[in-house]
């Protein structure tokens, strides 16, 4: 395992060079972060969990002909994903107010906004991923008015699913974060959704109590923020979390 | 003159009821503030420089067929306009790096964009005028997004013209803000300019030298605030800055 080459380590994951050449392997680490890294811990087994989350996502997407970075699942912390060239943009889909845009447009948190809201940030940790408008993302070359325009379906795609999807399990998808990439097959280049989706990159509320079963669970330290995460895999019917594979080998009888 | 009712009060100028149903006086005051009034200063004779730069630039305006409030100068610190419904957005254009931009996207102040940008703030002093993006624009309903299409436009020829007229005296338009309104003719309503165009609401620098002949003298408490704007209005041509009217009438012979 160590001598594969590693291409880049992140805040909560290392990527290494894959099997076959434009693959990735991504490998999810068990660091917690927030504030741009100057909150930091360890929680043990969130990788794996976010690994499986994500799997399970990205494959459900995959499903309904959204086209994603993931390939497969390699084992309890890595996927195989296929590399692209990563669009500089964290685009965030919000459906009710929480986080910045409550504080910087006077919002309660909590109230549903008038219709879902697709926000661009300059993703660059020096200057703390600020917010961006269309006019910037051209004007400096970012992503074309095109590709904009693919991220932005991709995104509005993604939030139907998603609600749906969490809402069948008693949980409001507050808002979540994607990263999209470009990948080219031939000649044709396609945006498609990278990185990850777990409750590391989504703010996911109980219907009825409004806990909290995301991220903001560790920002706000509210403590939880493992079994929270593991509710969220349960409540989704992600099982056998611990395993390397997913079994359809012979079962011992007990 | 204090018989007249008065309809706001606001950091740099008074509105008063005008003469005719639909019009307005606009008072400018000497009162200059920054950072949201936080700093705030009283420098002679700044309302009547900036109410004969800002009739000077929107008749001029008016002269190319850009659509605007202006009706015409009453005296030294006042003008007539029509009343329009203010869109609460501060409208920035920007040809160079400096302010907030140089901050928020860490550019050396004074580097050229790669081609002007144009943000949109949402105008709220509570809020601190947040910057915002077409997508909360519309979902919250400040604006349409024809309307939206109609601002950009008035923008764009705006800055070309400004920088043209500012060029031409030796001025770079390194940014400005400007105010649009919903002004109804019988059925139709148009979008037309608001507010003031003067070297508050401006960045000029001279083209030689970099001197700030704009606010920026006020917020970085370099002095020479009212001698800058007095330059200004010297270079455009703008005399008579201290006469009740545009004198046309019989002169002493001395
Ligand atoms: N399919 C992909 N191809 C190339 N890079 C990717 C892909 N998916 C995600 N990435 C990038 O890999 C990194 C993932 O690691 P992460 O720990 O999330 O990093 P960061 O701290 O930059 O958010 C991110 O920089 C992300 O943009
Ligand atoms: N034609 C107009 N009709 C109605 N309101 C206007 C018009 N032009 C400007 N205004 C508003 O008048 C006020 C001008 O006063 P100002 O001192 O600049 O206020 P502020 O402190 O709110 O910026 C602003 O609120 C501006 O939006
Ligand atoms: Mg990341
Ligand atoms: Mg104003």
């Amino acid at each position: 395992m160590n001598r594969r080459r590693r291409i880049y380590e992140g805040k909560a994951k290392i990527l290494y060079e894959g099997p076959e050449p434009g693959t990735l392997i991504a490998h999810f680490k068990d660091d917690a972060t927030a504030f741009n890294n100057k909150k930091h811990e360890i929680v043990d087994g969130k990788g794996v969990l976010n690994n499986r989350i994500s799997e399970y996502i990205f494959e459900n997407l995959n499903a309904i002909g959204i086209q994603t970075h993931f390939i497969k699942r390699m084992n309890m912390r890595e996927q195989l994903i296929k590399e692209c060239e990563i669009i500089p943009l964290e685009i965030i889909v919000r459906n009710v107010a929480a986080g910045s845009i409550a504080k910087r447009l006077g919002l309660d948190e909590g109230t549903q906004l008038p219709r879902s809201i697709i926000e661009f940030c300059y993703k660059n940790d020096a200057l703390d991923d600020p917010m961006v408008s269309e006019e910037h993302i051209t004007a400096f070359g970012w992503a074309s008015p095109q590709e904009i325009d693919d991220i932005m379906a991709l995104a509005i795609r993604i939030n139907d699913f998603l609600t749906g999807m969490f809402r069948a399990v008693g949980i409001r998808l507050v808002d979540f974060k994607i990263e999209c990439g470009r990948y080219f097959e031939g000649d044709t280049m396609r945006v498609i959704l990278a990185d990850e989706i777990s409750p590391d990159s989504c703010r996911l509320w109980d219907i009825d109590s409004n806990d909290k079963l995301d991220k903001d669970r560790f920002r706000q330290e509210m403590g939880g923020m493992l079994e929270a995460y593991q509710e969220v895999a349960t409540r989704l019917g992600i099982h056998n979390i611990n395993t390397e594979h997913k079994g359809t080998g012979p079962v011992l009888v007990k």
